[in-house]
């Protein structure tokens, strides 16, 4: 019996061995031809650089739809098709302009319209400026000191975190509800901080939104450059009275018709467990959104292509999803998911790469405790390639309300500590992006598919 | 006995937690001063915007000196001066020219001469090209393949090694030893593929040895971007028989004499024990060699800012060393070496930064294996800023030379994925320096320091 026993565990200790050695090999395959062979950098080329932005409901939103599915149905998908969803249209319109008058000086500041805002009158704006730090301090001033003013919220991201995605979630109230907030005192516009460690001359935009306030209170918002947003506080410190003058003509347009972009990859056991991978199709309409997301779909697609390269076969159904207007919306993931909940699909998985297209370190989990528990067993197997961060957190916004019985959502987590260089702003370019870090990205996304589709996750 | 023991155990484990705990503090307010009130992107912004390339025996790496000790005289060390080094100058005089002869087709392709090269005749050099991936093929094609050609190196960095650093030496040797042995078979000059992984239209300059021929059979060598040497390789499979021309003025005058800045703080404890701290202060020519390797000398300097922001006093004497010459010839390093031995001086520790301002990732630890396993200790302390690699390897050029009793020597390592988009080449430049990154590394290392001088190095 204890020969017995022993062999038994012996004979486990050696499947085991053989197993984990088998992945190894599997891993070192993926993250092979990631780096040698992959097309998600050319692809990302064509996007960032014959397509450009693609805001929701633009032109260069519909051909990046036309695009990425064109690619998709070279990849051996089972099915590729479009997802029909209605989103928001919002267009940007002239160029901003903004200026500082000090005395008779004007001196002009980068500002940029955030999303969903209303224009200015034609002949713009021009008032007195009150500086805030917060949505708390607003109200503290209340009416008396903001009626009729420019409510400047200049409160910088926290550079001492570690971790520049907490740095952003502290600093992101005065951007997506200081108009709104500000309105009720009676301000006339309100211009915020850019979101960005870095002191330069980019704004950047992002989704606002006016809540339930009549659209009557509606008011201007912009972000100016944290290089403006500086002098700006400095000037006010040696005089409270100079005038801010901005002047916007965007403006927010009926709904149109749109798409998310899915290719499915029917699992040859388990064709009713699903796992999804994506990033979201939309970007801002500053630059090409390189970062955001266009890295975020070209490595979902990579894992298709990696897995074609392999000659792998998925077990459970695999399905890429590029979600259309997760910037200022979030329609995609919304429909995706109602579509999911009617036809009862049952997802065991779902990814989203939404931080941009740098260095990979790990992963944020959210799910239930057996579930993280699992997904600590493949932390040795990917230490080789520095993949370390196997934390519980967000996975992301397209993914986030999507319910099943049970269910691994997954974020990809890269290095974190350039993004806010780059994110909603001018400089989101093709040139920001490393090849070898977005590959490295794809990599690791499909080394947990790979995984996931082999070991499954724990539904009970 | 038993409560005593147990009463002991428990004590020990209270100051072992405490002592923990107080360490985490310290690397806290390490870490938070780095990023929010650090000088290192400052110095690294003049270093290299106001002073631009310090290739060893210039009139920039002279300022750099001139600089960084009066930087250096602010930061509170005991003392801060000048270690003598004559070291070698060479020049790369007027920038090279260099095209394809395709039939009456000249196709210029950008080239730059690689250090310590001869340079062309007046008119230049026209000749036939053989291509090559290794010095094995060279010496298998032999005199009668090689006399009176061009050899073109043309081995690429091998793209599937996750580490750049192996990629770069596997491919090294072409471009070291290249020259010399093209040579010794009658080659007229030779060109190689630009170390990096990029395919763009930099050329990456980098040392090279005559090693032991005699000087009349020196040949010019140059590298070639790789874009460029894509297109020559591909030209000439379609004709053997294509030209090219090359003409560089590169030449190498009289040793000079220059510095390594030392700057050193006495150990309030120890102050025969000696910790080093160092990056080196040349750089290549071809820009201001911000990543390689400003940054690691402004790394190290801020280990002592960071130190006099905490009010911290270094229990062993703790020395920042900027070492001249570590390009072509090691110089600086060698010196401060020979003094040392000379001087009879004690080294605990050195580390050396030098591979780029990039996110830290860890450290590579050349020591005996009690001191490796002792580091491991630090793991844990690290992980909250994402340093997870504690490994056995090189510490840096020049450090490795450096002896004592026993000894404990570290490179920093960053994250090495763009490292050779850079490295050697003409866009080496300031804003290829992400601050947070950079800082980031100044903190990792300072975390490191005080911990060394915080538990000491095993010398038994």
């Amino acid at each position: 019996m204890k020969i017995t026993t022993t062999l038994l565990l012996l004979s486990t200790v050696i499947s085991m061995a053989q197993s984990q050695s088998s992945d190894e090999i599997k891993l070192k395959e993926i993250y092979t031809i990631a780096l040698t062979n992959s097309k998600c950098y050319t692809w990302l080329d064509y996007m960032s650089n014959k397509i450009g932005h693609r805001l929701s409901g633009s032109v260069g939103a519909q051909k990046a739809v036309d695009y990425t599915k064109s690619q998709m149905e070279t990849l051996g998908f089972d099915r590729v098709y479009l997802q029909e969803v209605m989103v928001p249209k919002w267009v940007r319109g002239q160029k901003e302009i903004a200026y500082i008058v000090d005395n008779k000086k004007k001196i002009t500041v980068p500002i940029c319209a955030l999303g969903g805002s209303i224009a200015t009158p034609k002949e713009g704006i021009t008032a007195e400026v009150i500086e805030v730090q917060s949505l708390k301090e607003l109200s503290d001033l209340g009416t008396e000191k903001i009626k009729g003013k420019i409510v400047f919220f200049n409160r910088p991201m926290d550079n001492s975190l570690l971790e520049t995605f907490n740095a952003y979630s502290k600093a992101g109230d005065q951007r997506r509800s200081g108009a709104r907030e500000a309105s009720k005192y009676g301000a006339v516009a309100t211009i915020v901080r850019s979101l960005t460690h870095s002191l330069d001359d980019f704004p950047h935009t992002g989704n606002q939104s006016y809540g339930d306030i009549p659209k009557s209170q509606y008011i201007p918002t912009a972000a100016i450059s944290t290089n403006g947003a500086e002098l700006l506080s400095k000037l006010l410190k040696a005089n409270s009275k100079i005038k801010f003058y901005l002047k916007q003509s965007c403006q927010t347009m009926d709904d149109v018709l749109s798409y998310n972009v899915i290719g499915e990859i029917k699992g040859s056991e388990f064709p009713d467990r699903i796992m999804v991978v994506g990033g979201h199709l939309d970007s801002w309409d500053l630059a090409d959104g390189s970062h955001d997301d266009g890295a975020g779909c070209v490595q979902s697609m990579e894992v298709v292509n990696i897995f074609k390269n392999l000659g792998y076969k998925p077990k459970n159904t695999l399905r890429v999803v590029l979600f259309m207007n997760e910037e200022n919306g979030g329609r995609g993931g919304e429909k995706y998911q109602e579509l999911s909940k009617k036809n009862n699909e049952n997802h065991i998985f779902a990814l989203e790469s939404d931080s941009g297209g740098f260095t990979p370190r790990g992963f944020s989990f959210e799910t239930d405790d057996a579930n993280f528990n699992k997904v600590q067993d493949y932390k040795k197997i990917f230490e080789p390639y520095l993949i370390h961060t196997f934390a519980k957190g967000h996975s992301g916004s397209d993914i986030e309300d999507l319910t099943s019985d049970k269910i691994l959502k997954v974020g990809l987590r890269p290095d974190s500590q350039r993004y806010f260089d780059y994110h909603h702003a001018g400089n989101d370019k093709f040139n920001a992006v490393n090849k070898r870090e977005l590959e490295l990205g794809a990599a690791t996304i499909t080394a947990l598919v790979y995984l996931i589709d082999q070991y499954g996750i724990i539904t009970k």
